[in-house]
């Protein structure tokens, strides 16, 4: 049951494709107050969804913020990450099931049992916003309710389910030659390589570096020809530079954010100064979609979306901002080492923000090094250079008035003298000034004013951007998305993004951004998983190995053997971190036969992703879904259900040589050695240790159950996925539904498409 | 078996105090290549030891460098935390355990199966250096061989068992009452409360702020009656002031550390600019540790030594290099907006590092404004603002390249001229000044160049400060410890250090530094334990809540869980984060009731510390030093020994209502709410799920073995440890040792002061 409700006058932000009418009644489960809604949770209540979040399958304990945001750290204290996924979803004993999902294009904050361990409290940043409560049977009811008004999630072509290669940045046509190289010299199946930035001539959207990649579509063609697709990535910002034809078109076309005098707005990206296309304006949309028509036309098929929360390393009048408090800071020094300065003076040289017009000086005066020499090993006293201490705790929120305390003490130590020096020829003010440079530079990424300094056009009206921030990525997938509609109608391109928002699971995947190399990252993808499944997001995958950080060996096999599960499966890496193609290691068998087996594995998962997909069901479940009344199953956040048939717990811990896994219910366990079966055994329910050595992949089938596998292959091109042979715990009767198709036209039915398989039948 | 070799002319650390004779022989285990030692492990070898560092009790598969470092990030990725120690083991099949001690100041790494899985190398930054081969029947027995040649580790006194609470910063002595009142409000027992820096004026060692604690000494005696000992922290660093006694005395004795010009370094800290004392230089050193007194005299019998790495928050001459550069890039600004610069005079505004003499200009030109205004909007093509990538990768090791070729870029794209700017008035070499700016400002902090800067005065030597890193908070501590053996000879000081060092164990124990309230650095509060107990260390504990970030009541319940098995057990955390208290959550009885428990436990936990520590033993064990033939165990990284008779296994995960737990023989499971006993039931070997209540604790007592407990109190001094009572899993004859003293002496043996107990004699 899907209750409706609209509150003020929301902006239509194409979240919900299927409305419902809006309710009269009241809200059923959750007390609303203004913008804040709450439940008062059960102690056994568990809380599922919020997309792309940190912390547990359960996300109870925490709070999270939906406010897309460019961050590399990911770790136990981070509120947000790059989608906005206002979804969740309530079970336990007692009451029904129960999801609520806010339709608003603007921040939302959950304290979910947080502030206190029984309440769960939801605050919009916006009084103008849609409500949707659901309720049903089952967790899984529920969630297929609210997937059902929000749409068919993308569907990607079949060879985006094959291994993909990535590293920022594979830096010419020749790496990458050596690259595909290196997986064919090692027998290693592969299906992509990806192009980071460094593809593009000065980081520019939509053109090639032709002194690095000179024959780029020969380079296209020639890994096609070996079956591996290029998938360069595009940005969200446009390099602001004359005679660059996207910038020029942009601003001849009024294509460009601007800032609330109507100039257009300019921020530090990866090209430098940039532009932001205005995503959200449909004709600005609909120019930087066909946009990528020219890298279609040179046989690119696949396409990745980054940067588009969207990012920002700096602003350009913040930039302004910095230059004119260094020249302040600079004249103020210059201005204390002058007996004659009144304080009047001095005191004008500290006004924020602005070019002071406190007088000229002379630039490297030598009476200044000159005092500076003199001043060594002496002290004057002075009570002023107290440290701001918050700069030393990043975690800490009271960081704010730390420069103002500063100046405050600064102030207070009376009218500058010439000698007021401490030592080194260094004054409390210096001290000061340093701190204030400092807070300037470390606030210059993704400063909440610079979110506030631009706008959109937006059907019709022109809203601030922070209002709207987290529809960005959305809009610029679907901006994608859309034109490949018309550009490519007869095959499916492949398409993810890094940030994203409910609505956007119709246009593009997603990746889940700039992990690290950490085994705790290996268990958040994990968790990750279902959470995303809810709220739309199915054809996701998490960089395996780690972006950032230096990966280990065992690392990456036991994140291959849970990464052969995730629909995109993708190896990434960032520029000077130890090499992570699974070839640069030791045991590349290992690392070929868990690979390998991804391929054997095909038929099964991609036959479950399409199934989930087209029925609004889920890939990736946790135990508490099928388990609904096991109390141990209930908890676990290290197994999955993928589809129907396999329950997976993969080793997250190093130096493991085993794990406990736990079974609701007796099943078949299955290991294999990369691509070879070595045992199938029934478990009964309960804890068990399972050993799993580092080149092993173990699963579990489910009775009455059927896994549907192929030979493999070098790449799903070369894989006969008609050649399908079983493995199963099943008896005469029980049946499995294979999904088949050609994995690339865009017409997808089930009605046609499925095979039902018996366990002998294969 | 020990074996000690000689490698060139060693400085004397005094780390080891009982010196077997040189081996002549060739080294047993290691292969030696110059500076480079080689071990070929097996496959199932495990490395132990390492103290103070992340991940594993098994450290293989990571690299780890001993250079002492304030870090406040502490995450898988990180390689070097607050200590230094030097000591390793290997254990596995084929082989006899075997440890290694390399004896050097200098910085040390240890690949162990990071670059090859199968290979630990390790590499001394020094030729000159002592090395320890120590070979025996099991783990337990190498660690005794090693921990006899390095000294017994330090005493504290009896009631530093006890609770402690503390905050950066409790800021008044109404605080302090405050804090005591809330805990003797809750009847939750405490001993000590710890004083952050803000109850120092100004920062200022051996000072007193008598605007916030204006009755410091009335406060401390106040505080005793209650059965509450304030614990001051001591930093590394003494104020450069004028008129501060401390910064005086130093400057007229040569007490301070110097530059290599005999200037006195300066480095800022938490006061503003600072000297080190030189804790190397027997004198420095002597007059440093008699400061204490200032603190004893007041009634202080505790303290906590920080900030010695040393940590370095920029240093004088580093600023003035920054001043330097801010002058230069706002020179070049205003020259690049002038039409008649030449080249040359542009070029020379580049000059690194100094004050350029590019001649005079006009602060505040309304000009460039005027400029600014007119750009805005247009773009004039630039092909010099390329950013540099690492600097948006912190772990990315390439980072130091970056300026410089921001730097060629920009002297490629010709002489500037007035009109090359690209946006809001800013031109290429703006983005490249802000890039340079930035980076000197991420370098401030613990720059290795600073640490390049200064000497010592060490054993007549004068000696640069690299060269002897990590002796620096062993040295401050040492100086600490050794005064109090002269200014309270008849009573033990409670004592603990941030920085350490092998050798610094007999003068103090450590806490582990600025940890975050992350479930997983619950873990690693565990995993640490044994590593450190094996490296000396047993007076030691982790900031039970975390330090940054924000704590949940969840997380803070399971930690404290852990916490009552820690010979330091002190709740802290930073300012700006959430208060951390335990009755500031709303299950304070829970809090109370397993702080409670530590109370009970006391007779138990004191006895077997004091034991280890005048045995040579551990206090806590990893499974497989008592099970070594077990592999399972041998594997097991959550759960601990906790001297003879019980193990430990704490819940560490969010949300989880109870944990797996492997028990490698049948024991005896014990439960408790808060100090009530609840359950004693007798559990079979094997792996078994244990329910655990949020304000519960489940540990486990082995099979012949006997846990002597008291009725606790609401502090040390109310507790009633001749009270004992006993739990047991044993029969008639089998005995424990039961350590008593007066907990306050300093002449403690364990003759005279052990009673044996048996089952049903208590």
């Amino acid at each position: 049951m899907i209750r409706r409700f609209v509150f003020g006058s929301p902006l239509e932000t194409d979240s919900v494709i299927d409305k419902p009418a809006v309710c009269a009644g009241e809200l059923q489960y959750f007390e609303k107050h203004e913008n804040v809604l709450t439940f008062r949770m059960g102690k056994d209540d568990i809380v599922y969804g919020l997309g792309e979040n940190v912390r547990g399958i359960n996300k109870r304990g925490w709070r999270y913020v939906s406010n897309c945001t460019d961050d590399p750290h990911h770790n136990e204290g981070t509120v947000s990450l790059y989608g906005a996924h206002n979804f969740l979803l309530i079970e336990g004993p007692g009451h029904c099931p129960a999801g609520i999902f806010i339709d608003t294009p603007a921040q939302v904050s959950y304290d979910v049992g947080y502030t206190r361990s029984d309440m769960l409290e939801i605050r919009i940043d916006n009084e103008d916003y849609e409500l949707y409560e659901i309720d049903g049977e089952t967790p899984a009811a529920v969630v297929k309710d609210f997937r059902g008004i929000i749409g068919r999630p993308y569907l990607p072509p079949r060879w985006a389910f094959g291994y993909g290669q990535s590293r920022w940045s594979y830096l010419s046509a020749d790496e990458v030659r050596q690259v595909a190289a290196g997986f064919q010299g090692n027998q290693i199946p592969i299906d992509s390589i990806y192009l980071d930035i460094d593809y593009m001539e000065g980081y520019k959207d939509f053109t090639i570096n032709r002194e690095t990649f000179p024959d780029f579509e020969e380079l296209v063609s020639e890994m096609r020809a070996q079956g591996i697709h290029l998938v360069p990535i595009i940005d969200g910002g446009v390099k602001a530079e004359e005679g660059y034809e996207v910038c020029e078109e942009g601003l001849e076309n009024g294509y460009f954010c601007q800032d609330e005098n109507g100039e257009n707005f300019t921020v530090g990206v990866w090209p430098g100064l940039c532009y932001f296309p205005d995503m959200l304006n449909e004709d600005a949309a609909r120019w930087f979609g066909r946009k990528y028509q020219f890298l279609l036309d040179k046989g690119i098929d696949g396409f990745w979306n980054d940067m588009n929360e969207p990012a920002i390393f700096y602003s350009g009048r913040r930039l302004n901002q910095l230059f004119a408090k260094m020249e302040d800071c600079v004249c103020r020094r210059h201005l204390l080492s002058e007996d004659r300065v009144p304080a009047e003076t001095a005191a004008a040289a500290d006004t924020d923000g602005a070019v002071s017009a406190a007088g000229s000086f002379e630039m490297g005066s030598p009476e200044l090094t000159d005092t500076e020499e003199r001043s060594q090993g002496t002290i004057i006293a002075s009570a002023a250079a107290q440290e701001p201490n918050d700069l030393h705790v990043d975690t800490a929120e009271a960081a704010g008035t730390s420069v103002s305390s500063l100046e405050a003490a600064d102030t207070s130590a009376g009218s500058p003298k010439p000698d007021d020096i401490i030592a080194d020829g260094l004054r409390a003010a210096d001290i000061s000034s340093y701190y204030e440079i400092r807070m300037m530079v470390e606030q210059m990424e993704k400063n909440p004013e610079d979110y506030r300094s631009f706008y959109h056009h937006y059907r019709g009206e022109k809203i601030r951007h922070d209002k709207v921030h987290n529809l960005f990525g959305y809009y610029m997938t679907r901006a994608a998305g859309e034109a490949f509609e018309e550009l490519a109608p007869d095959r499916r391109i492949l398409l993810f993004s890094r940030s994203s928002c409910v609505g956007m699971h119709r246009y593009g995947g997603i990746w889940t951004g700039d992990n690290s190399s950490w085994w705790s990252h290996l268990q958040m993808n994990l968790k990750m998983l279902p959470s995303l499944n809810m709220c739309g997001f199915l054809y996701v995958g998490a960089d395996i190995g780690g972006f950032t950080g230096d990966v280990t060996e065992d690392l990456l096999l036991r994140w291959l053997a849970l990464g052969i599960f995730t629909p995109l499966m993708r190896n990434h890496s960032a520029m000077g971190t130890r090499r992570q193609e699974p070839y640069t290691f030791a045991h590349t068998d290992a690392m070929a036969g868990i690979i390998g087996l991804r391929y054997r594995l095909l038929p099964y998962l991609y036959s479950e992703f399409m199934k989930a997909a087209l029925n609004n069901e889920m890939y990736a479940l946790p135990l508490g879904f099928i388990w609904t009344g096991d109390e141990i199953a209930r908890r676990v956040e290290d197994q999955l259900m993928i589809g129907e048939s396999i329950m997976i717990a993969p080793v997250c811990e190093q130096n493991a040589t085993g794990r406990v896994v736990y079974l609701p219910e007796e099943m078949k366990l299955v290991r294999f050695a990369g691509t070879v079966l070595k045992e199938e055994t029934i478990v009964s329910a309960g804890h068990h240790y399972i050993p799993v050595a580092l080149d092993e992949v173990v699963f579990f089938i489910r009775r009455h159950h059927i896994l549907p596998i192929c030979p493999g292959g070098k790449n799903t091109e070369s894989a006969d996925f008609g050649d399908i042979s079983c493995l199963h715990f099943a008896d005469e009767g029980d049946a499995y539904e294979l999904y088949e198709d050609d994995g690339i036209s865009r017409e997808v039915t089930l009605k046609g498409h499925i095979r039902r398989i018996g366990p002998d039948a294969c």
